[in-house]
Formats: structure tokens, C-alpha cells, sequence
């Protein structure tokens, strides 16, 4: 029993569907729409664009990689998560993962395995890093190109539907990063079938999506029902969006307000909340203020002056963005104001950045020390934990697990693994590899970095180094470090007080030239001394829940080594 | 006694200042400035740019055109205007000139002999097209480049100055139009002072004005002090602000958010209410909301939908954006939502456009029947009454009296002027003169114009035709025309229903088949028929107070001819 299915190709002249071999005329319906038959389940098809075979632009599988015919898979799956519901964003400690070297194996598949791992840390969701297909064996995954279709190397549908439901069994949310700004270089066959990208405005990727000119209804469309399919078809607890200041869009009505309208309504339906987190670049708190007032109505977004505030505070780096970050007190402003750069002039953008965050909540930013990005776009990608001191790095993860946002960790990092996670791909043209390759060169030449001393983004050890490797996490160590973001993420599950995201009931005191901070939250105090000197501070109410180093405290004061930390409660 | 003058000049190794012949060096401050002593007053000065010879970018007075030196100018003045306060927009009455061809000498002084007419006609605002400096003699004005000095041919600073007091001393309102989305292509020097444009965006006439790259701070500052300049030593009341849909920026604080909050706390300084209205695209309401409501604060914008509309029913014209139009609904819709396309698809646009309005008011959007661009930007430049019949062209402009917007008229248009209004330009480069003319004729060669039918734009012929015969307002036709524009504007200003911006208060009636429109508020009541068999509609409570042509009424009916309108007062 075959459905109707709608082909959208305004380029084409005449279309076949060729199923099983067999092709078969799609008939023109006008406004640039095809209509055919729909290729019997779990067919291989292609799509014959004036006589050019090419895959579906909404593939939901391409069992033989990004250029092969596509499968016309069942969407059945015997679901049993009805009553699951994720977490509160508030109340949220997220976990950012990269299936292709979570596990040795790299497959939806062998993260299962790994759950209870993250149940145990407090993990409450997991964020796969992009999972639609993409060219080649392995990647980061933002240049895919079958947004509707799961990498076939990290396995099928099926598989994913598989690794979600385990999940929503241990009680864990699941997040996907998808990336609506642009596709890869390789495999975009999109152009081919209609207007999806436009010459009105530039990307660092080339033309931008088409999200305001002829036919951008179409096009967004697209992007819709690629945020709604996940949600509703994979049972995916929410989005994260990839880079949103690089979608440009001069509508009336914006493409993320039309996108969070269209996934809120759908969660209202499924009668679960669904959530959408951007990774913005703007610091303007449009994107997460209501619709109704004139916001994009995000429930969150990716806040990057956290983390360089910190980042750069505890390693001393000062080169590109950490030129605009380096001082306590810009910890001090992250943790109050939310962004650093709220309306502030900044040296590394040379213009003012940012708008003050106003009456949102912290809780509707992400914190993090680490991410694939921070990490992964360094020459070497190396942890924060490979460059600061043990007392520093655990200053560091005390500072984002007493914050006011919500905390996100990134795969490894919960024991600072030795992995680093290193900028890989696996492309297949030649010219494209080579492009690739001296790209990297020259970006970190402009940092003194001598070629050789960048890996090469294609060699496949690039990858293999990446990888996690699961057998350090028992021994010193990193057995110490896991202990310490565990009793941490506890002690934030176990006080209300640090999951409250008002910004201003965050308490802060430092001293830029002692080098020291305090935050305090209810009941629970942070200390900590990020110089080279000891310092003494009073003593907080209650008692020293955790330290490091173990350091004396008297009646009256505490005594706080070089590069140390504290965390009392009341 | 000189002053401390700063240049900002980030791409120049070294600046000097020649005044009167006398070269002095600038010292360099740091950050791309440069400080200097202001040059004497009155004398001519020049900006050496490593040695380049360059006009000052904010010269106050270009005596030899945009190339020349540059001239030192008192601001002194004798102003009287103290207690002027324009009337408010919801009572407003706008006339849009154009100095260079309002009067046969072309001038800020002669303009100043028209302005009883205009006063008599019932005009409470004059909105000036750009006067900003532009090469050559004549032309629109939009390819302005010396943006703080007035053009040359329309006289100096002063006169320009009186003619601003002699509006005031009438009781008109004096607007401006500035374009700060582009420079003219010819004389644009900054880009050699600094980046005061970017390659992140496009626009139809090259790279954009550089509002959220590096440096942007000080271009920003660039525009909102030139507005401030009109709207503080020239006395302005107010500016309209040429395509805003091409200011391209994506900070968190708009560029036009900025520009308002400037400007409204300008006026508040001032004691006197300064406006700024948009020219703008896209059907946006958030240019007109509130700024702690997410808008940029914007009082009004021009809104072509309402144009459109009345244009293409009234001419049959259904070729480019007129395929949008032509219904009598459309003109319907107009009065009621405002914008016809508020979230609807544009076959035009091929695309849905726009927003409701909400509960915005329609007195923040000018409505008009002519303007410089729907005149202009036509092949040959007529006006809607060279094109449509008397009764409907006295439809159309009782259809602008009685709507909710804010009425303006464009130069000669209230005694349907013989003048056409055609597009000129007096450009100096010959290959510029090519390209523009060249760049006409294809235009309007994809409407099946022949190139000898599409007047040269560098003819001088091509401006004087567009220059006002003021000899016609006394004679038939024209003076009928001009009694019925003066009745209408009597007629609003004598009726505070047709001053209340609340659409929801518009009461229409149409019958798209019959084509007749009715059009009720308040004691006023405008019946239109748009087609050629005569209708019957009810008798309205009062009496017909303009009737055209005059047609018979009995006790329960009015009857109405082809292509007729009536007005009744209760």
C-alpha cells in the first residue's frame, strides 16, 4: 500500500523515482512540486533530476553514504518511554557527546553501554554532537549533508531510535545538535533541486541558507520539519542549534521565532516539553526573551564568556578572543551579569559587543569549561585540564557547578581524560582534503604554531587519538578528578539554592590583585585562590564540604594555598 | 581662538591639515584618530591623507562641489523659533520636495516663496529629499557622499537655515530625508579614511555600510551624529531614513535602536519632539515598537502596501510588485490591518512577507498616493493622475484623507502637475553615465519599453521636464484638483474620527464583484465605486460635502456612476 509523496524541485525539468531499479515519472503539480508514488519500505530509491541520480534531499537513510540511493525506512519501533519526561533545564547537567569516539566502537550501538556512566555522574541529558550523515568515515558531523538520515557508520535508524529509548529508560534526556546554517562542502545536492541558498548574505561556509528570499518558505520548511521529525519521529527531548548568528534572516517574522513556535506547539501536542538551545555568537538576549515580546523565544542558549573567562584565567592564555578576558573580575561579571560583553567595547571584535541580559535567568545560559568546540578548535585540542594545574582545573569545575547556569560537561572531561578531541575528517576529494589540511596550517600559523606541529585534520590517528579511552577512568589520576565532578554535580542536585538561576542572588567577592573570588549561594560558599601566593579569607558559615588541596581553616579565617579551592555549606 | 578638532583616519599613516594654503600636521592619538586645530572660520581647508588631497567627511559646506576643499563654517545663525513645536504626526499633513525642481530656480531660497501655498493647502509637514552633497548639478539626492554639507546648487548652510525658519515662522514642520544605507558612487571617500563599509553584507549598491564589523562603534557614531546635526543646528523636526531594509546589522543593539534612542533623547533636551520615519520594506512592526518591547522605537515608516493597492486598482497596472495588488479587498485590507501582506504569501516576493500590525496605530504609517519613487521609478515618471481617470484619481486621494494613515502628498500632486517626475542625474564620470543610463533602458526593456522610450537620465532635458509649472494651479484641470485636495485636507483636519489612528475603528465595506468600497468612521463616510456600471448603495446619515462627478440621491439610495466617489459629513 504506496502513500503520495511530494518532491520539491523547482530546478528540475522532469523527475523519476527510481525504486528497485524501476523508475517511474513524478508527475509536475506546479510551484516547482513533483508528485509520486512512494517507493515500497526499505527499498533503496533514487531520485532522477533531469536524468542526474541523486538522493533524497529528505532521506531518512542512505545505507551506502551521502552520494548512494536512498531507503525508505519503516518508522516503526516498539517505543515504551510514554511516560518519560526530561529534566528541567533548570534543574539540568548536561553531557555533550560525539558518537564516533565516545566508545572505541563509535556507534550509537556501543554508547548504549555507557549510560549507567553517566546516570551515576548525575548526567540528567545527553547532547549528541550532529548525528545527520555525512561524507566519509568519520567527522565532527557539521558537514553533513542528509540532514533527515543518520550517519550510516554510527548505524541505522533503527539504532538511534534504540540509543534514545535507552536513555529515556535510565531517566536521562537527549538532546541533538543540528546544524540549520549550512552543509557541508561535499554531497550538498540540495542546490540541485531548489533555491536552498541565496547570494543575499555570506557565511563563513560559502552562500548562505535561504531563509528571505524567492521560495524561502520551501526552504524553511525543510529546516522545520527536520527540527520536528527528530523530535517527534527519534523522540529527541530537544535541539541545540549550531551557530544561529550565521543564519540570516531579514523577515518579519525570523526563522529561529518561526522554528520555536512550530517545536513548542509540537511539544504542547506530545505533551512534553521540548527545548531548543542555541549556540549564539551575539550576546543579545533577543534570542531567549518570549515571542510575545518581541523575542525569538529560545529556552536557552550556549553562553561562550563563561568559559573564556575561566579558560583563560586558569591557563593564562591571552591570544585571539582571550585578549577580551583574563581578569577575577570578569568570572566575577559572567557569574552576575551573565554575559561579560553586555554592551562593553571589546579589543578582540574592535566594536562595542553584547546587551545587558536584563530580567532573564541565568538558567537560560549554558556554562562550561569544555566543550568540542573550545576544545577541538585549538591547534592541538587539548582539555583545559592539560594546561592549568590540578588545584586550578578543580577551581574551575567548582566554579561551573556553583554557578547560576546550566552546567555542561563534555565526554571525557569527568575525568580529564588524556584523549584531546582533535579536528579530523575523512574527506574523499583530494582538493578538498588538501584545502582542509593547509586551512588549519595557516589559521594557527597566524599563533606561532610551526606546520608540523598541527595534526593533520585527515589522518585517520588524528581520529583514532581522539577517541575516549575508558580504561583510565579507575586510576590517579583521573579516578580523583571523576570523584570531584561527582560530589559536585551532587552537592548542585542536592541544593535548590544553585539551581535557582536568578543572577542577582549570586553573592561575589574578589580581589583582582590577591587573585582571589568568592561566591556564595544560599548555603553554599566557593573559595577560591587563583594566584600564586596563599591567601586568607574568612571563615565561611558551616563547614569545608570539599578542598583541594587540604588546607588548615581557624576560628576566624581560612587558609587557602596557591592554586586552591574550597566549597563550604552551611 | 580655534578649537581641538579629531579626525578619525585608521587607514592614513599620517595626516595633514591645509587651511588657507597652510599645511599642518595632525597628531596622532591613537585608535585611528587624529587631533588637530580647527581650521579659521570660512576658511577653506583640506584633509591631506598621506598626502592624498581629501574633503573632510564631516565638512559642513562644500562651496566647490564633493571634490573640493572643504569650508570651515560659523553655525551661527538667528534663530526665532524658540516656541515652534510641529504638529504631532496623528494630525500630521506631510509634502514631500524636491529643492532642485519644486521651483524653476531650484534652491533653498526660492523654495521659501512656495511655502504659503503649501500652508494654504492645510501641509503641517515639508520633508525635504536629501540635500546632502552630491557631484554634479542636479539630481534625486541619493547618491549623496559629503553627508554633513547641503548640496552646494541649493545654496549654503545659512540658506538652508532660512528656509527651515521660514517653515517655522509658517507653523510647518520641517523633515529631512537621509540615507545612511549607502554612499553615492562617485566622490565617496571615506573608504580611504576608514572602514566605513564592510563586505560581511550586501546591498543593490555594493558593500555594506559597516554597522557591526570592527570599528563599527565610530561609523555608527558617523550617522547618529550627522542626525543629530540636522535635527540641532539646522532645526529639523525630524528625518526620514531612506531604505532602512538595507542598514544591515547584527548586534544585539540595532543600529536604528541606537538612532532613536539618540535621537528621542536629543528631542527631550531640546523640549521639542523630534520623529524619525522609516522607509522600509519589510512590513516589520517591530521598527515601530516600543524599544523595552523588543522594537526600535521607530515613530512611523512609509508604508507601500496602501500605495500599492490604490495604484493598481486605479490603473489596471498588474506588472512587477502590482501583481500582488488590484483587488478592491486589497484596498480593504489596507485600511484595516495596515500592511495588505501581514504574514501572506507574495506572488511577487515568492515568498510569504510580513507581520500584523497588531495594535499598532495606522498614524504610524504614511499613507500616499505618489511619492518620488512610485512616480520616479517608473519609465517615463508619471503620476498616478496622468494615468488613471478624474473621478478615480479623486477616489484615490479622498481614499488617503479619510484612512487612518498619516496623508502625504508629493510635490504637485495636489493640482495633478504636468511635470512628470523622472529620473536625472548629472554625473561627471563617463563610464558611471553609461552604466546608469545603460542600467535604465534594461530595466524597463523586462517591461517592454524600447530604449528610446526610457528618457536618458543624464539628459538635462530629462531634470527640467521634471520641474514644476507652477502656472497651472490657477487653470482648469488642475485647479479642480487642487480644490479637491484642499477640500479633503479641510475636511480631516476638521474631524478629529479621521485623526484617530485605531484601524479597528475603520469601518470598510466592499463588494469586489460590484466593485464598490464604502469606507465609514465617524461621522464621515466615503463611498467609492471603482467600476464602470453605475451602483446603488445606501444613502449615508448627513450629506454629501464632495461628490465627484455629481450624481442623484434619493431618500434610501445614492446612486453612483462609473468610476465616482462621494463624501458625507453627519
Amino acid at each position: 500500500m504506496n502513500g503520495i509523496w511530494k518532491i520539491w524541485a523547482p530546478r528540475a525539468k522532469d523527475i523519476e523515482v527510481v525504486a528497485n531499479g524501476r523508475p517511474r515519472t513524478a508527475e509536475p503539480l506546479g510551484d516547482g512540486f513533483f508528485r509520486a508514488d512512494t517507493p515500497p519500505i526499505e527499498a533503496d530509491y533514487q531520485i532522477r533530476l533531469d536524468g542526474k541520480p541523486r538522493p533524497d534531499p529528505r532521506s531518512r537513510c542512505q545505507p551506502d553514504g551521502v552520494h548512494g540511493a536512498s531507503r525508505w525506512c519503516s518508522d516503526e519501533f516498539a517505543w515504551s518511554d510514554e511516560n518519560f519526561r526530561a529534566a528541567p533545564l533548570s534543574a539540568a547537567l548536561i553531557y555533550e557527546l560525539h558518537i564516533g569516539t565516545f566508545t572505541p566502537e563509535g556507534t550509537f550501538t556501543s554508547t548504549i553501554a555507557r549510560l549507567p556512566h553517566l546516570k551515576q555522574l548525575g548526567v540528567t541529558h545527553v547532547e549528541l554532537m550532529p548525528v545527520a550523515a555525512f561524507p566519509g568515515h568519520h567527522g565532527w558531523g557539521y558537514d553533513g549533508v542528509a540532514l533527515y538520515a543518520p550517519h550510516p557508520q554510527y548505524g541505522t535508524p533503527k539504532d538511534l531510535k534504540r540509543l534514545v529509548a535507552a536513555c529515556h529508560e535510565l531517566g536521562l534526556g537527549v538532546l541533538l545538535d543540528v546544524v540549520y546554517n549550512h552543509l557541508g562542502p561535499d554531497g550538498n545536492y540540495l542546490g540541485e533541486f531548489g533555491p536552498y541558498f541565496t547570494a543575499r548574505h555570506k557565511t563563513p561556509w560559502g552562500e548562505a541558507v535561504n531563509l528571505d528570499d524567492e521560495h524561502s518558505d520551501v526552504v524553511r520548511q525543510f529546516f522545520i520539519d527536520n527540527a520536528k521529525m527528530w523530535l517527534k519521529e527519534y523522540h529527541f527531548d530537544g535541539l541545540r542549534l549550531d551557530a544561529v548568528h550565521a543564519l540570516f534572516d531579514q523577515s518579519a517574522v525570523h526563522f529561529l521565532e518561526e522554528l520555536t513556535a512550530e517545536v513548542h506547539t509540537l511539544g504542547t501536542s506530545l505533551r512534553k516539553p521540548l527545548v531548543l538551545i542555541a549556540e549564539s555568537d551575539l550576546n543579545d538576549p533577543r534570542l531567549l526573551h518570549a515571542r510575545d515580546a518581541g523575542g525569538f523565544g529560545l529556552d536557552a542558549q550556549w553562553s561562550d564568556d563563561f568559559h573564556h573567562a575561566v579558560h583563560s584565567l586558569l591557563t593564562g592564555e591571552r591570544t585571539g578572543y582571550y585578549a577580551d578576558f583574563g581578569s577575577v573580575e570578569d568570572v566575577a561579571r559572567a557569574l552576575t551579569h551573565g554575559y561579560v560583553y553586555d554592551g562593553r567595547y571589546s579589543k578582540f571584535r574592535k566594536r562595542v559587543h553584547g546587551r545587558p541580559l536584563g530580567d532573564l535567568l541565568g538558567s537560560q545560559l549554558l556554562g562550561y569549561i569544555q566543550d568540542h568546540d573550545q576544545v577541538g578548535n585549538r591547534a592541538q585540542g587539548e582539555r583545559i585540564g592539560h594546561l592549568t594545574s590540578p588545584g586550578l582545573l578543580r577551581a574551575g569545575v567548582a566554579l561551573m557547578f556553583t554557578a547560576p547556569f546550566v552546567p555542561m560537561l563534555f565526554q571525557g572531561e569527568e575525568w580529564n581524560a588524556s584523549a584531546p578531541f582533535q579536528y579530523f575528517v575523512d574527506h574523499q576529494d583530494p582538493q578538498l582534503v588538501e584545502a582542509v589540511r593547509n586551512g588549519r596550517r595557516s589559521e594557527f600559523a597566524a599563533f606561532g604554531w610551526s606546520p608540523d606541529q598541527v595534526p593533520d585534520p585527515q589522518a585517520e590517528e588524528t581520529f583514532r587519538r581522539s577517541v575516549l579511552d575508558w580504561g583510565e577512568l579507575e586510576k590517579e589520576p583521573h579516578s580523583g578528578i571523576h570523584q570531584w565532578y561527582s560530589a559536585l554535580a551532587r552537592l548542585r542536585a542536592q541544593t535548590p539554592e544553585l539551581l535557582d538561576g536568578r543572577r542577582d542572588l549570586v553573592n561575589v567577592h574578589f580581589d583582582e590583585a590577591a587573585r582571589w573570588l568568592v561566591v556564595q549561594r544560599g548555603p553554599v560558599t566557593l573559595q577560591v585562590n587563583f594566584g600564586q601566593s596563599a591567601v586568607q579569607l574568612p571563615r565561611p558559615v558551616g563547614q569545608a564540604v570539599l578542598s583541594f588541596p587540604e588546607h588548615p581553616s581557624g576560628d576566624d579565617f581560612v587558609t587557602l594555598g596557591p592554586e586552591s579551592c574550597s566549597i563550604w555549606k552551611a
